[in-house]
Formats: structure tokens, C-alpha cells, sequence
């Protein structure tokens, strides 16, 4: 208990100091951009969620609890406002289509979902909505594979930023600054690694938006005291066989999402 | 990262540990319960997760998405199959009705939501349907609140059993030892607390309908290796002040369960 309280008081610091320094000094090497620093906003909070098929609903639903108790005005946008099926097997409908969605938002957040993702890294309205919402946007975000879908859309480049751990590199030929870390916050930039990431991702997320009161408060009504029963959520942790295994069984959407990258780093604008 | 790996490791301990024992030995005060000892069984999993309105999606999303990665036939059962609110926005849309689900299921799963959970504390429909499940599944569980519903229904008597933090006690009247553990494994009965603790919930699960390798694989696949960014997860981590403003804003439902729960109590047959 008490080291386990001293590894979280170290999170703490860790986090928020990071926090700070992205909100208060552009990344290492990289230039200020003045047109993308946050600046609160008066009235409720206006937040866009991307849906896509073949989404990781945990992706998305863990930040969407978040943000709900945080009283915000949340649009889930896809194409067009038909359901979008999920990994979970349970649809969701799109409360608005592209065209529908506040130009200005406080957060434009991208869920992933590995074969989903792919798929939206070659779709030219997708991109264009990100491109265009995530240029007006307070905070540009996503969890899991999301990232690759805002880098294929060119709106990480010189950021750092991350992945889910397994395609995490391919962020690299988009342009981004590949990071390890479990949030990565780099200016208005906030990417997460895999699905079960979206947790963190939303306690920094309500930090940055409300305050650490409310993030705190957050975090107790959700009862967020994770005590995971095994030690294999990092490839470190897991150790390198485990890692073949996932490697091998994911192999074909793997390939497909190198070959994805590509394409778009090909694409003319980014 | 050493730490970290040490607070892990423990817990990795204290759980399989706790399964373990669970799994071989009848609570303390406890008489054993031959007819609801697990049994392995051959084919596909069955689950039953039972879905209602207003109950908190994250609560339902994190263990389906495990059971789902598990390659489990899962049935999402209500009343009817109209679609439920949820905490989130997103309505679910049940795949069987009470009448339609299988008598014989390897896990039975109750989410929770308070305001949701009250009202089906009090559904004689739904109390009978999780008695007639819940004396013939090889695991009858729940997450936060859920387990106010299973109490109500009578199936924790004489088990040690959990909730989320601020109803955790009502258990106690409904017949359950109140246990304080994140995920309390008593026998075939595995209780959670709030909502977040669905992830460590579904991983214990995991371990036990498929093995510690398939559990670990799906902790790297979801990447659960989690880092809090504050330490307010428990109500000794978040303080008097915190608890205290939590529960004078949750007074009136938490009173309604309150309630709820003695109604249940004075039900024949509890």
C-alpha cells in the first residue's frame, strides 16, 4: 500500500509536470506554434468523437464517461449518421455527420481500432474533417491506433506523440515524434497507447479542461484505483514471447496498416 | 519502473492467490456449496450479461470487451429487447430477452448504474430471472452497483461480496460478508468495485474460464498497464473533503438505495 501510493504520488508528478511543460514550452527541438496553444473557452464544452466502423467501443467509451460527467456538449461524428459497428458488437449511431459538426471544439478525439483506423487513413472526407476541425481545435486527441488516423490526416506532424504499443513506429513516417509514454501531451496534442489507456488519457484530459479538483473527483466516482491481476501490459512486461504471439496472429493487419501509412505519407498536402 | 514492478507483482500474488483459495476452500464461517462449485465445460462460453436503463456503459464495455476477445457467445438480456439508456448516450440493444436466454450460462454479469440498479432491485422480473440464472451458472458476477441487484435477488447470501465504495455496506443487509477488495472471488461469486474496476474484474475472469496465458495476452492486446495521472481512486486516497462532497451530491439516490435495499431485505423469500 504504501509503495503502491509512492509509485502513484511519482504518476502524479510525472503527469502533471508534463502538463505543465507542454502547456508552457514547445517540444524539444520543435518551433512554438501560437495559432495552436490553448485557450479556455467561456460555456459548455464542445467535444467531437470520431466513429468509425470496426472501432474499439473501450476506446471510445472510457473518455466519453469522462467527458459526459464533465457536463460537455458531445457530438459523435461520423460520414453520415449510420451505425457504426464495433468490436464489442454493440453499434453506435452518430449523433451528427461531418458537415453537422461544430467548426470549433474544444476536443477533437479519434478512437482506435487496428482494421477501422486503416480504413479511415484512406478516406479523403475523414482526413479532411480531422484536418480541418484539428487546425480550429483547443486539444487534437486520440487513443490507441487513432493516432495513425491523425497523423494520416498530417495534423501530428512535428508533434510527439503515441500509439497502441504495436504499430506506435508508424507514427514516425507521418511525421510525428514517436513517444513511449503512456499519454504523451505535446502543446494541444494528447495521444494515448492502447484502448485501456482512454483512462489516463481522460483524468489529463479533465485536468486540462476543468481542473484537478474535478479530475480528482472523476476519479473517485469511477473508483479508479486499477489493481491489474497480471503483469503483461507492456511488451516489456509481457516478454518477448508473448510479443511473437501477438506479432504473428496480428500480422496481416499489421502489414496493412504499414502499407496505409505509406499511402498516406504519399498523399500530396501532408 | 521497479517499484511499480514490485506493486505488481504483489497484486498478482495477492489475486491469483485469492482466486485460489477461493476456488478450493469455503469463505471463513462459511459452509460449502457443492451445487455451486465450478465446472469447466466443454464449447463456447456462455455469457449473460444483463443490460438495464440507466446503467453506466463502461461498467458493461470493459468485461465485453474481454469476454469478447475470449471468443465467448454472449447475450446481452433484458426484459425485452428495446433499448436501454445508458450513463454515456449510447443505448444498447438487448440480443435476448429474460425468456430467451440460456438456462445454463457459464457466467452471469450484472453492471451497474445506481439510479438503474435501484430501479431493478425492485423488478420481480429481473430478481427471478438472475435467481433462476444465478443457481445454475458456473459464475455469477457483477461490477459497482450490480451486486446491489444480485444481493436483492438473494444469490450473495453468506458470500463475501463488493460494490462501488459509496453503497458498499448496503451489502451487508442483503445477506453478503462486505468485502473491501477491488475484485472479491468468493467461490463461483465474483463481485467488483466501481465502474474502472470492470478491467482488473474481467482479467480475474480471464484467468479463470480460459488461463493465465490468455489473460495475460489479452492485458498486452488492450495494453493495461495503468498510471493514474492523481491519486483519488479510493476514499482514503481522495480524503474527507472529497468523500464527504461526493456524497452530499449523491445524498438523494444513495438514500433511494438505502431504501431500495431494505425493501429487497423484507421481500419474501431473501
Amino acid at each position: 500500500m504504501t509503495s503502491d501510493a509512492g509509485v502513484r504520488r511519482r504518476s502524479l508528478a510525472t503527469a502533471l509536470g508534463a502538463v505543465a511543460f507542454a502547456l508552457s514550452a514547445p517540444a524539444r527541438g520543435q518551433q512554438p506554434s501560437p495559432a495552436t496553444t490553448p485557450q479556455p473557452k467561456a460555456g459548455k464544452l464542445q467535444i467531437a468523437m470520431l466513429v468509425y466502423h470496426e472501432m474499439i467501443l473501450l476506446d471510445l467509451v472510457a473518455p466519453l464517461t469522462v467527458f459526459s460527467i464533465l457536463g460537455a456538449q458531445i457530438q459523435l461524428v461520423a460520414k453520415d449518421r449510420s451505425p457504426v459497428r464495433t468490436d464489442a458488437g454493440i453499434p453506435v449511431e452518430p449523433s451528427a455527420a461531418f458537415a453537422d459538426c461544430p467548426a470549433d471544439v474544444d476536443v477533437l478525439f479519434v478512437p482506435g481500432g487496428l482494421a477501422g483506423s486503416i480504413v479511415a487513413m484512406g478516406d479523403v472526407d475523414t482526413l479532411a474533417f480531422i484536418a480541418a476541425r484539428g487546425a480550429r481545435a483547443r486539444y487534437v486527441t486520440s487513443v490507441c491506433t487513432g493516432s495513425l488516423v491523425l497523423g494520416a490526416a498530417g495534423v501530428l506532424r512535428g508533434y510527439r506523440a503515441t500509439s497502441h504499443w504495436y504499430v506506435r513506429d508508424l507514427l514516425g513516417r507521418l511525421g510525428a515524434i514517436v513517444a513511449t509514454d503512456r499519454v504523451v501531451v505535446d502543446r494541444n496534442r494528447v495521444t494515448a497507447g492502447g484502448v485501456t489507456a482512454g483512462i489516463d488519457f481522460a483524468l489529463v484530459l479533465a485536468v486540462l479542461l476543468a481542473s484537478e479538483d474535478d479530475a480528482r473527483r472523476i476519479q473517485l466516482m469511477l473508483e479508479y484505483d486499477p489493481q491489474p491481476p497480471l503483469n503483461a501490459g507492456t511488451p516489456v512486461a509481457a516478454g518477448s514471447e508473448l510479443v511473437s504471439s501477438v506479432l504473428h496472429r496480428r500480422a496481416p493487419v499489421l502489414a496493412a496498416a504499414a502499407s496505409a501509412t505509406d499511402q498516406a505519407r504519399a498523399r500530396p498536402g501532408l
